[in-house]
């Protein structure tokens, strides 16, 4: 496992703008090709999100251990881990991908709100979904399910690396959502990831432009040596 | 299975308030973990249910019996089912979780809307979905289907105990809606059931201020002493 | 496979009217019971649509053959296809339902668009799907899915009878898309297809009106004499 | 519904002949396409069945009427169902293709072949699947699971038209199984289609003998006029 | 998470006697529903397993730290493990059911073999399958996939919670395999579960005996006191 | 598509001897991740299979095209297959998966053995497969369905580029086959990859020879110098 580096500020800027579809695209031309969470959607409208992993794993409740619907904030590691995520973690659930109960409700997706967390992702469902939607702080799943997270859940451990949606998540890498859905960036290709596809996003801009004003694919997409001076012209200015 | 129970004006009043999540977690606590409909979502903006489940069964269906595309009113379980049920009745569709045709087209869904009836909901799909998610009446599905139901259903029989999107609904049992989705209450816990959840509920808003006012979760979720103490003298007031 | 035939205007202008499940129906009195493109929603808010299938054909990536990420105009289909679908063309993708990468982006979708396509249909999921709900051309996707087509998908060939959501669609098909889903027309029977549905569309808006004002399913749904009569003196009217 | 009718003992004699693949053959030219149980296997090495429908339909379990694990012969329709079936009748069980349980153990499965039963099919798992697939008696499911069948199944009624697995069931509908899997056959239609399958069955031994022989499809499957008249006089030999 | 308690021969002799299918039973009157795996399968004759778990948890694998197919043998946790397990471990790993690629091959089982280990299970897929079937240690998998495991596996962790198949799978937990499959029963109930089934296997092969002599389900399943008063006196032969 | 080229005498013999597991190791060192058959497998006890693709493929039926169940020798894709399959050849069937019939019986599988064919693999069910199962010819598959092909499958074309249960397949591929399953090897790389797989199999069953006779996972596997000076003297005897 890489080691978990900083992020400057200006790779966060640069890591805002584009597309999470430009990102997996700059992702898998560096070979990373399975870093897209598939079928995990935005809850809400408020769905542009940037913040690094903060990761909680669950597994299949048992009765003995799971049936009491009783929460210990010192010791469940959902509880915890909701306590630990601060200013740019987006806090991500490795819930198998099972959708037949919620993995967090509306009072614990508050609480990281008001702590200032990023985001909050489940291969899972949430519960009180349509309250978390209107979060402010954006928050990705599968689907929506009213019972609570113990009927089939949980809470193991935090903080290890986790798999979500199919995607690998370990605790540090960059994570970008948009309408689309989200993006695992490894933080230490994060700086060139950034900068190559703010490069990819204004060349697109320039394609589309010209492809709206009636551009054939041919020569345009992608660029010939015609389009591409002209696109240098573009950036000169 | 239970004998069907009248439920009182009161006990109404006190369901149509809670979440699906908030009546879901009650019955967890009785002991009663499958109650939400997996996978069945609202259709329109119209998604607050209350009502008793009124069941139709579909089977699949049989060349033979099912491919003239004729409809006897007389004889159609399906047809049968839309003249009876009334005011505060649900019609719940057992459709085998099959969405490769629709279990009910709008002409249908508003004769029920005019009957007066509550709500209608499928594990299934619906067909002119479009118009039924702009009626009134709430209406609840997997998904949106054109071909007509007889294309993969065979509607079979009414009033019998089903299953609708994994969960057992035997007539006559509580059925809540909200824009997450459907619970299924059996009536012999209607009236606790209600009751707690009005409660829960209570305590939750009490609680969620408090987060969203900074609160940490130890202390506040679960309540300690002096919250507790604290929220007791909110409910003096 | 049946020759491909020219639809008239005026073919064109009935298909338009009715919706899917309407003509689902007409298909399946006709014989036809598997029409209805299962699991394919529209991606914005334009989602009216008729047109003729265009095919595209994708098969799974190989490393070898897809990995490089440059794209050919020359040579790959799905570019050649892109330059060649015009005014009234639907492009049509068989991605084998695979949702686990994008099959087309905003550029191709948006120069589609300019060539005045009629939409874009795929069984798989859409890149930059935020972008391509926006364009006034209906677009029609299982899902959404950043990841660059090469990820999963090869683009195979184009204009071969295929597979898509489970249906087959020839070139040349006629395909009307609503809210609801797209349905595929054999081009010999879109004329017959054209005139029943709209009957049974205007029949059918005389139903929904007695059943609104509180008309019972006997007599009205099917008809009766007496309700068949007073239908038709509102067609002579 | 079209009544139950007897079948003779010559038609008996013609089913038990045929494969499957046969029979299905034979219903699909009759119109009939959906009548094999797909993903349903014999459990043991006895495979060869014929028999009537019995049929016996669970939904869901729910904690407060099934968690007990008390049985009760008189009033449980799986019991009861054990207690009714005897020669000729084959229990055909709708699980809803639920393999998280059993849907019956050794000690029914022997009961049922003590009283002679032709066989049991079941859309979900059996349990001591490897007692009962040791039986004389042919059992037919999709899988094995140890769970006892109130963990997830409530056994609900019997002797309704039931689904299993995809294909609607009749009482009294004639079941044929083989090594493939179970066909399932309107009863009035069991005299021509056993006629049929058998007249096929001969012709196909006829063709695959000349296809062992090294014959071309060509002439020989299907049978050109010299192939037929051949295969006609060894019909009169 | 409870403590690891060691188990007494006597409770492991009474453990191997009794089938998976009487074993879920036990646990389930216990109120633990959940303990057997579903969809796990012996892959050879030797299917008769007793252990405790040693758990292996993967994640999806990631280019840039999986594609070179080199092991090492002190860092990757599938190595470790394979040398720390020992007599009466059951290596179970938990693969998130992804069955696109093998979890361990040939050489790996066969050495946890000559260390003695009491089995290996995995909600994947083993490669090598042939070879691993004809091992003396018994192996349980969802089916086989010749391809690496890097291909889409990364050994994670070890010794920690995981699910397996659906269910919680804790180190140290005992595992009974037969050949239905693989039941988990937490340690700390190993001893009343042990007796309790010796107890309900001897008591149903009085019944089965019974049965197929002609009893009726009747006051012999359950039995009545009459059949009760019988099977005690066997008892004290 | 690369150019379909000759295989040596040599080649295939040394693509004959290693396991499924050996190939699909090699191809993944070679950048090659996705050549395995998912779900794929052999039918009977003859599975040692290798032969170059000759593909069809089949899309969903339409029931004006597909209802009649006569079959046309000159013009049926199926049927051209078939009677141009040679000596070494295997047929490879793109389905898209579908279990819901057979894709082809026991006479057309019985013709291309005798016609010499090395093999038939289908992602899809094979009719008549008891029978199938038999042949000396070994034939691969998900599953059995009874159902003849045009139930749900159209024959639409062959020798095109194909997917086969999630693989790309070109016409001129080469097709290993074992009990395990069935890999797909480019055949410009088939040169290499039986050199390279021969190696390594020779080299593994060093290794295991010595995990069989005690030794670690450390310095055997992988081999340390010292193994490898070992393994290199073995070479020369």
């Amino acid at each position: 496992m890489p080691e978990v580096q900083p992020i400057s500020n200006e790779t966060w800027d640069l890591l805002k703008a584009p597309s999470t579809a430009t990102l997996t695209t700059v992702l898998a031309k560096k070979g990373l090709w399975n870093t897209f969470l598939t079928g995990v959607k935005p809850l809400g409208p408020n769905s542009k999100m940037a913040g690094r992993a903060f990761t909680l794993r669950y597994i299949p409740a048992r009765e003995d251990l799971d049936s009491s619907l009783e929460f210990d904030n010192a010791t469940d590691p959902q509880r915890i881990a909701i306590e630990q995520v601060g200013p740019g973690d987006v806090l991500v659930i490795d819930a198998r991908g099972d959708e037949r109960g919620g993995t967090m409700g509306a009072i614990l997706a508050t609480r990281m709100h008001v702590r200032g967390a990023a985001g909050v992702v489940t291969d899972g469902a949430f519960r009180d979904s349509p309250v978390i939607a209107e979060l402010e702080m954006p928050a990705y799943a599968r689907s929506a399910h009213a019972a609570t997270n113990k009927t089939i859940h949980h809470p193991c451990d935090l903080q290890l690396p986790i798999a979500c949606a199919g995607v690998a998540v370990y605790p540090g890498d960059v994570l970008i959502g948009d309408e689309e859905g989200v993006v695992v960036i490894p933080p230490h290709l994060a700086d060139e990831v950034a900068r190559e596809a703010a490069a990819q996003e204004h060349r697109e801009d320039f394609i589309i432009d010209k492809i709206r004003g009636g551009a054939p694919l041919v020569g345009t997409y992608p660029m010939d040596d015609a389009t591409r001076a002209e696109y240098e012209r573009t950036l000169k200015q």
